[in-house]
């Protein structure tokens, strides 16, 4: 249970096999094995000890993915960075976890110089770059060359195999930590849940490395011995030339990706036969774009995945035997889909009692694959990790056949006269109505109903529409006690933050300010 | 990473689909967790507490399926007793692993009387039988009935999962701890390498259930949600039945009991139309067996697994692929496969070097499956587990495309003259010669090659056939070096050990006795 063994074994069974194809580089598993303990002996001259944290800043690459591996057959620990992230979110996340060494990229050389500004925990950069070495770094190829092999550290098990940054949403990142034995077992449920045991397979890495949906998947295609090809990054024009051009089987898209891609004229004139499999993650699929990706990509199977980074990130998968729509299966593909192989999954209510099929409360998941905790972070280690659950913050209920159906962000949800509502309906109802744009709901204090349903609307421009026709329409769509007592209009954007993810702490903050509930 | 985790998984996925199929008893998912429950809640109140031993010794049956996740489920151990051991080895195992409770049934209830008259370890017996209840034993379902469920005491990761005894060819058997990692990732890694992730499969289990080979098939199968058939013990016509009755879909079985169905006369009548895959063990396939077998069978899969009790029990998997008799990979019929998915396997020299592709040394493992050690045992632990490797004690050699030959036992090499010599491939060179029965090479002392190479042969009735002919048939067959230098004829059997293995110590032993050369 160590990420170094698949690549070695990859190199004893397809020794001449492509391991990664990137640009003009191709390289097979026996090669990609050498350069890894090559760079393992670089980054220990370089002065990674055991434990040692290393991070990275950079598109997607094959020394990204070498990286994956180097960085753990060294000894260290790998912290990619959100390519995303503003420089002082990412200066956190380096002072937080205590690196002393950053690989970085063509694109993000000059990121490099202003966290070098602004901190001074780095002590030398890697450039892994293809154009001419930046002053002061390191060039990857030439410390690469120069290195001898290092023996493999064999890293496992429990060892810490990466620090994923996640939240940002409210206040600054949690480091999120998590073993070999977590991605491992998270992978190879991911492996076989998806059915990728075909070696001629070949995985697009089109989704952002940085973050654990690429990197799960990534090291599921790595036990299985696929080939793995790269784009710097998601643009419809180089992911459809990509597939064409590597025969790509495997890719991972998010559901815009895949809408975007649809609208795209690039997509009439590719040739996308290569496909076999698409995994999407983050939300469901919308039906409308369902039926029209089906029809433009007839023989492909679809699969969703959902988790978070806390579960490695496995907590579910629907299989393309729900990515229907006729038939006993067609409701379920608004659903998340059904535990993983490793994973134990609960719906459980505050107290953390189990409830029944149908009945609306807290995802809860626990596996070798929950995280080991929060780097640094004791205190919310202890509210996230409960006796090895980890509380998903997510609202959702089970059908009888153990299908997840998510509602809503627990915290999100409003218990207004004592029952559950959850905004994420109510904003579905408000948003049918043709005058509104946007629209939060949250909860407000309500002496009566301990919390009122509140709804801050945003119009179209020549849209009209007010307070009570706003709850009249509301009346037609869903059942009254979840309608908003109160509605409010603004103009200005609502809150978002770094990540493009909304700010409902925000809103809520002028209400709850002085009364007592915690509003994050 | 528990093995409850998949039964509970399957309570969820899979409600109201059969788990067990067992004579006229036929219990799904959620019955068979309920079951699991009462049967650890019932253990406790019989004392079971963290870590404590719970043997079994039985037949087949449903019953057996239950007690591998109801003892981790109550916290305790389980210990499979082989159902082919005299009674002094089982006394030894219970004994050695200080078991206090012993679950049996109809088959051996006599036996469990005759180990209590040669050991007072055991205080309490549990009788999973159909008949009567034994005096003095405790009847499963009464017990069952009246106990209340117990919470999933949680045992896994690296906690003691089971100890299974093994060896016994020379001396007392060695007891190896396998962990809940171990049993998990070889199952998992099985599951995924045979292909097993579909949940209408029904897989028989023919082979018996102490031995890890069906042990580790069966986790594999429950992490994939196939349901589980049983019959006592193997027997040509009560396998056929129950292929047919049950509309088993995989089935375990080794060479030999595919040999034995394609001799019997129930087969020409049986259907086995709901077959579509046969996984075989212990050693390869006969290319005659195969030939028949697939005429037979034309629409099944067959795979390979080659192994051990200690690597839990996973090292390679010959896939269906491989199974030919014609085309590229023809000749690898003959192989044991390559390494499983979390497997990392080497040939090494008797320095523990690497050796090269073709070069013959021992079959050395590593990885999540390899045991935690032998119990009560450290020095034998020591010898078979090196920096986490397990010593397989098997020679062979690797092709350039990481498929394993296996050439004999390490302990069964001759060196003579600075040369290798197999007394596998010697004994096939002899034993193609028509007047002998039986065969079997060992190194004797030489003062001039160190050891060399002497043949010990039983004739057929009737058979006649000098030193030197013997000498001169093999000159046909093999290399010079490796025939023969003296032949030694006898009469009576060559010696057996108790699991019906040959006993070469014993040969070699008249010939080494005082050359301190270890000779097992």
């Amino acid at each position: 249970m160590y990420l170094t063994q698949s690549i070695k074994r990859n190199a004893q069974l397809y020794p001449n096999k492509f391991s990664t194809l990137c640009g003009v580089r191709r390289r097979t598993w026996v090669e990609l094995t050498e350069r890894v303990a090559k760079v393992a002996g670089a980054l220990q001259e370089l002065g990674v000890k055991s434990g040692d944290r290393v991070a990275i800043l950079a598109l997607n690459s094959d020394r990204y993915y070498e990286a994956y591996f180097a960085v753990p057959w060294a000894g260290g620990v790998l912290v990619p960075l959100n390519i995303r992230w503003s420089v002082n979110e990412n200066v956190y996340s380096l002072e937080d976890s205590g690196c002393t060494l950053l690989i970085v990229d063509e694109t993000f050389k000059e990121t490099a110089r202003e966290i070098l500004e602004k901190t001074d925990c780095i002590q030398t950069i890697i450039y892994v770059g293809d154009g001419e070495t930046p002053e002061g770094m390191l060039n990857y190829e030439v410390i690469l060359e120069a290195a001898e092999p290092a023996e493999d550290a064999m890293r496992g098990y429990a060892d810490l195999a990466g620090i994923f940054y996640t939240g940002g949403t409210t206040g600054f990142p949690k480091g999120v930590m998590l073993s070999h034995q977590n991605l491992w077992a998270s992978s190879i449920s991911i492996m076989a849940g998806l059915n990728l045991q075909a070696p001629d397979s070949i995985y697009l890495h089109a989704a952002p490395m940085f973050h654990l949906a690429d990197a799960a998947i990534s090291i599921a295609n790595t036990i299985a011995g696929s080939t793995h090809a790269f784009i710097p990054a998601f643009e419809v024009s180089r992911a459809v030339e990509a597939i064409a051009e590597y025969g790509v089987t495997d890719v991972l898209l998010v559901p815009t990706m895949i809408s975007m891609m649809l609208a795209s004229p690039a997509l009439a004139e590719a040739d996308l036969s290569s496909l076999r499999k698409v995994f999407y993650g983050a939300s469901p699929m919308p039906e409308g774009t369902l039926r029209q990706v089906m029809e433009k990509l007839p023989g492909v199977a679809f699969y969703q995945a959902y988790g978070q980074t806390e579960l490695a990130p496995l907590a579910t998968i629907l299989g393309p035997e729900c990515h229907v729509l006729e038939g006993p299966n067609a409701g379920r593909l608004r659903s998340a889909g059904r535990a993983g192989y490793c994973v134990e999954l609960n719906i459980v209510d505050a107290e953390g009692k189990n409830l029944a099929p149908g009945e609306i409360g807290e995802v809860a998941v626990r596996g070798p694959n929950t995280m080991l905790g929060y780097w640094n972070n004791p205190e919310q280690t202890k509210a996230a990790l409960i006796d090895g659950w980890v509380m998903t913050g997510d609202a959702g209920y089970l059908d009888e056949d153990g299908f997840l159906f998510l509602v809503d962000r627990v915290k999100d949800m409003i218990v207004s006269g004592g029952e559950n509502v959850f905004s994420a309906e109510v904003e579905s109802a408000i948003s049918r109505h043709p005058a509104v744009h946007e629209v939060v709901v949250i909860g407000i204090p309500s002496e009566r109903w301990g919390e009122a349903v509140h709804a801050i609307v945003r119009l179209k421009a020549g849209g009209e529409a007010t307070e009570q026709v706003l709850i009249d329409h509301c009346r037609h769509h869903i059942a009254g006690y979840k309608c908003p007592r109160s509605v409010e209009f603004r103009e200005e954007p609502f809150p978002m933050s770094g990540a493009g993810k909304l700010r409902k702490v925000d809103l809520r903050k002028p209400y709850w300010e002085g009364k007592g509930r915690a509003i994050n």
